[in-house]
């Protein structure tokens, strides 16, 4: 892969795809409209590549793993951060770089924004730090980030209606899912330009039609 | 461990070591020297932890075992820097810096300047990049870092006199170890208050009688 995705390095004009990620809470349905918004792209003739963070080539998935099993107070928040970050760059040169260079819309589960809420909220107040190693090692943002905003209680609602998944959200608090939701909101607010918040506590069809307008709003504006 | 050694946050005053890098091309010597100044501080009574890089720590041996297993080409420079500086964060989080705080000497076999000389020399220039990198997210240089220095030659003189080892220099080839060695004496240049450049073409004890001098010059001006 080339180096076209350094910071700084303007991307080709040409064949240039589109980057889209979703955000939101746990359980708000992320991973359900990146799936639903890929098949509708791809039954209408679309490259799509779907992908997810932390992960999405195979050597950020061995680093997730990495960073992921035993204690969780192996690595300290800023060894956390460089693992992360390391991820974020394979995954960036060997799928989401080459995908995009090809034209291809790209759907990513998840991505900077993620790290930017989770360090900057939970592991002491690193967000200053994450945005400069960010902004050195990473450089890109996607072009619409699709926030899915709901109430964590109806995530919790959702999930009581479910066998076996009531631990989950006993272990994360309802008062972090709420600071998460504030961050969330924060974050759209702070990069206005490239998010979009829609509404979550809806249907999976009546999300994913909103979820579609941006799409094909943002495609119009960009066409491949 | 506490973020103490977080970039920009000064150290404790009181009961602070001394930290030592070791630095050389391949082969020069740097891991007998530094076992060598080791032993001689312990038996004057000095608490001294002997470490080395990459690694250092369990996490960062792990992270060091991801780097290099596999194909060369499995990792970008960039995505590389990122896994060597969060195994290097690791390793001073872990090792180096409660050894400091408790007033050891601490004795590292390379440390960042031989990422600056990998990186900035044999992957293309990313020396400005692993810079701004480290002042970010290690923050910390050697008291002292001694650089044995020698002409490549000598170290391959010495590699044909074992058995099984010459594959090793071939290798890197002689030319490399040249640029290499040379890059060595400009950071020296750059850091000249730190750095001290040992003639290590000699035998062992007299390199080691230098090494020493060097050390007691420190810890006279330094006293745990
Ligand atoms: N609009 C919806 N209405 C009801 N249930 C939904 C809706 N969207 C998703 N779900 C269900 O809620 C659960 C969580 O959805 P999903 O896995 O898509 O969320 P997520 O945001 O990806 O979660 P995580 O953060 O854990 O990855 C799933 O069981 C899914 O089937
Ligand atoms: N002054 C010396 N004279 C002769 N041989 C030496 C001298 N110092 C070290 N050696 C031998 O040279 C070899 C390389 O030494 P050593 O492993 O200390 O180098 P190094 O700089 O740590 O190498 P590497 O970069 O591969 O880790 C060893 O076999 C060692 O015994
Ligand atoms: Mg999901
Ligand atoms: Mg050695």
């Amino acid at each position: 892969m080339s180096s076209g995705a350094a910071a700084g390095t303007p991307r080709p004009a040409l064949k240039r795809g589109l980057f889209l990620s979703f955000e939101g809470i746990d359980g708000s349905g992320k991973s359900t409209q990146a799936r639903m918004l890929a098949e509708t792209l791809r039954a209408q003739g679309r490259e799509v590549v779907l992908t997810r963070e932390p992960g999405g080539s195979p050597g950020a998935e061995e680093i997730r793993a990495l960073v992921l099993q035993g204690d969780p107070d192996r690595w300290s928040a800023r060894t956390e951060i460089l693992l992360f970050t390391a991820a974020r760059r394979d995954h960036l040169e060997r799928t989401i770089q080459p995908a995009l260079d090809r034209g291809a819309v790209v759907i990513c589960d998840r991505f900077a924004d993620s790290t930017r809420m989770y360090q900057g909220l939970s592991r002491g107040n690193l967000r200053a730090m994450v945005d400069k190693l960010h902004r050195l090692m990473i450089g890109i943002e996607p072009d619409i980030t699709l926030l899915i905003d709901m109430d964590p209680e109806v995530g919790l609602a959702r999930a009581k209606g479910r066998q076996g998944t009531e631990e989950r959200f006993e272990d994360f608090g309802a008062d972090l899912q709420r600071k998460m939701r504030a961050g969330f909101l924060n974050l759209a607010d702070e990069y206005a330009d490239r998010f979009r918040v829609i509404d979550g506590a809806r249907s999976p069809d009546q999300v994913a039609a909103d979820v579609l307008d941006v799409a094909r709003e943002v495609m119009a504006e960009d066409p491949a």
